[in-house]
This record gives structure tokens, C-alpha cells and sequence, in this order.
């Protein structure tokens, strides 16, 4: 396993399973483990919440004990609504995927516990993990559910592992060229030379180097250049575009 | 209003609308607008799975249009499964939440659009959007329900907000002082002598060395650096403890 090990401690309601799973798979992780689950598993009520993540239903492995379901890992982490008298590290999830990962890279197999709904792991639980992740969440409102508590850590997994760009821009097209930028500048130039708009001679190179700023933002494709030299042709009026303007 | 508005478009289910008010106010978004929602608005299907996030149900503003409801917003951005063929700034869900605080800071309103539930936003409403938000899920599985797609957004809100420690070890109890360190060593050393465990001479300081190494990366409190004298108290056998060991 290259990936931690989604762990459900005394799960109440096997609806919550399902959601779980669907948030686990969400953020790609595919190993689900139960212990000592309130209903028997496997647990019919758990499919249809999954919403089609059978590749982890399927997989599901049950175990009475705690101590059973993380004796073939290395490390484990324990989510934790708020850290208890416990001397251990407490990570943040974005932390704790780091470490976690990180721990994977020597070669160790890892783990995340997750509590029962409502109560969360107690301290005996707790006592397994080698250490504690706080979900940082809203002081006046931490209502965290199960599946949530489950895609947050699925969701910084993924993010973790599969860094995209912060920012790209999404263009089916290349960005225009220079060349075509220039020739747009031309043509918007000569048409506000030609209607007056740039008429007074010490305000024109302010104003150009204004339009020509504005427009470069937009970080135009050659497809919107000529959309725009399109736009440009419709709005001047032929019978305008014909007559003389005043020189300056 | 100096956080982002939570703006659910079209959302076809009434408990969703709940589920997400809940996923917002766990991340601190007290802002919710619906435009033209399925089912009348208010709608008492929100109420339970709204578990509570009462503040959030009772200020929601319904729209009937897109526009309404974006108005008096400075910049948005909308959450979108993949990027349609649209130019326009694409984000991950973490640099969104930075860019829209970004504006937030300069005194702008911002919000964050998301679409019906299946069907997502369309073009239309994508094209009232400033970018888009890609959040990163399984390129396999990506069923992210519109609850999930909020928390995911409010999660990265707090978690930008609200900088934690990477990592912080929960005491309760301050570290041991460096004497407390040394009377326990000095206390092990000189049961671990009187054993025999140390007997090799030649090897008796590496041995020392290893034990210590091994102890400190524990960084224990004062409590149990007491505890683990008191360990070493009860393990020493009295009878044994009187008996004379071999020097060397």
C-alpha cells in the first residue's frame, strides 16, 4: 500500500461507511478498514451512500479489535476533534499527510483512525496512534461528520500527492503573437485616429499607452484578437468610417 | 462582509441546501445565497441536516437570478468539475481561497458560485464567474456532491485564516528540566550498572550513549520523567537490588 489506510473506529451507522467511502475514494484512497462496526458488516445500508465507490465496499476489511486492525502498520495517526491530555504530536491535516507521506517514502505502511460519530475515539483508542490530527475547523461550530472528517484528508492526500499549478489559465487556444497583438493595436489606433478619439495631439500617448495596458491583461488568444478586430470593424459605421475627420 | 459569500445555484434538494450550510459555517462562512433554487425557499427540508448551523439558514438571501445575486460582489469565482472551453484563470481550491482574501483585503466583495447538483454550472453562469475553481479530487471518482464541494472551499477559508502550527506536541506539563534528564539517567545508569546490563566496560559508554539517544527523542514532561523513575523503582527486584554484582 502506497497510500494510508482509512480506518473507522466503532463506525455507528452504516450509512456514514458508505459516505465515508465515497469521501475516501474522492481524494483516491482506497483502503477501508472497520473496527467493530455497530451493525454487522457487510452492511447493505452502506451502498447506496457510497454512490458507486464499490472498489472500496468491496474491499472493506473488519476487525473486532483496534489493536488488530493496525498490527501490519508502521504509523498511525489519529483524527482528534480536540487533543486530549496526551503527550503527542498534534498535526493539522495538511501536516499530518506530509508526515504520513513521508513516512510511506521509507517504506512503512501507515494509517488514519477515525472515531465513532458523535463521541470520536477515547483515549484508549488514541493511545494506539503516534499521534493526533486536529482538523482545523470553526472554533464556534466544529460539527464535523464522519464522511467530512474523512474527504478532508482524502482531499489534502490527493492534493499532496498530485500538485497541480495554482493558478493556470485555461485557454483551448495558444495566446496570440505579438505580431497579431501589434497589428490589433494598429488597427484600434488608426480607427480612434480616424474617429476623433485620440485627436488631441499631447493627451495621445497617454491614452494609447492606457489602451494598449488594458488590453495586454486580458492575455488575449489569436482567436479573441480577432474577435475583438471583428468587434472593431462592426462598430465603425461605414457611412462614419467614410467621411473626414478634422485633422488634430 | 469580510469573508467570501457561499453562492449555491439552482440547488435542486432541499437537505443539500442544509447539508451545505452546515459545510460552510464548519469553516466559518456565514454567507449563504441561493439562486433559484428547486423547492421554495425557506424550506423546512434544510433544517436537520443543517445540524444546528442555524445562524447561517435564517440570514440566507434567495435570488431569482445569477445576476441578482452576484451584484453587488466585486469578484467571483466559480467552482467548476472541469474546466469548460472558457479563458479564464483556473484555480486549485487552496489558491482560490488566497486570491479571493487577496481581494478581500483590498476592500472587495467576493464570492464563490457552485451549481446544481449532476449537472454542475453551465456556460451561462460560468461566464458571470472571474475564474474557476478546479478542486482537485480522483481523476478516477470525482463524485464530489455539492456539500462536499463547500466544505472543501470553507475548509481551505479557515485553514487560510487561521494559520496553525504544522506541528505542535500537545503537553499539558512543561519538558523535563536538562537536570531532571540527568538525575534519570544518572538514576538508570546506576541500576543498569548494578544489574550487570553494563558490565562490558569497552562497551559500557556507547551503550550509555545509545540509551540516552533513544530516551530523549521521547521529550518527555516532568510527569514522566517521574513516571519512568518510578518504573525503574518497581522493576529493580529488592532481593536482587542487595546482591552483590560481579565488578567488571
Amino acid at each position: 500500500m502506497n497510500q494510508p489506510v482509512v480506518i473507522l473506529v466503532r463506525p455507528q451507522i452504516g450509512e456514514n461507511i458508505g459516505m465515508s467511502a465515497r469521501a475516501a475514494y474522492n481524494g483516491g484512497l482506497t483502503h477501508l478498514r472497520l473496527v467493530n462496526p455497530k451493525e454487522p458488516w457487510p452492511n447493505p445500508k452502506a451502498i447506496k451512500p457510497a454512490a458507486g465507490a464499490h472498489v472500496i465496499l468491496d474491499e472493506v476489511q473488519a476487525f473486532d479489535r483496534l489493536e488488530d486492525a493496525v498490527a501490519d502498520l508502521h504509523y498511525v495517526l489519529a483524527t482528534s476533534a480536540r487533543p486530549r491530555d496526551m503527550a503527542k504530536p498534534v498535526y493539522n491535516a495538511e501536516s499530518a499527510i506530509k508526515k504520513l507521506n513521508e513516512m510511506i517514502q521509507q517504506g512503512h505502511q501507515v494509517g488514519i483512525m477515525f472515531g465513532p460519530e458523535r463521541t470520536g475515539l477515547d483515549n484508549e483508542d488514541l493511545s494506539r496512534a503516534d499521534g493526533l490530527i486536529e482538523i482545523p475547523m470553526n472554533p464556534d461550530y466544529s460539527s464535523l461528520n464522519l464522511a467530512q472528517a474523512v474527504l478532508v484528508m482524502s482531499y489534502e492526500w490527493i492534493k499532496h500527492i498530485n500538485k497541480r499549478p495554482e493558478v493556470s489559465l485555461e485557454h483551448h487556444d495558444t495566446l496570440a503573437t505579438k505580431q497579431e497583438i501589434i497589428e490589433l493595436f494598429d488597427h484600434l489606433e488608426h480607427e480612434l485616429d480616424r474617429s476623433g478619439f485620440l485627436r488631441v495631439p499631447h493627451k495621445r500617448d497617454t491614452m494609447v499607452r492606457n489602451i494598449r495596458n488594458m488590453l495586454l491583461r486580458g492575455e488575449f488568444t489569436s482567436q479573441e484578437v480577432r474577435t475583438l478586430r471583428g468587434i472593431i470593424v462592426s462598430l465603425v459605421d461605414p457611412y462614419y468610417r467614410d467621411r473626414k475627420i478634422p485633422e488634430g
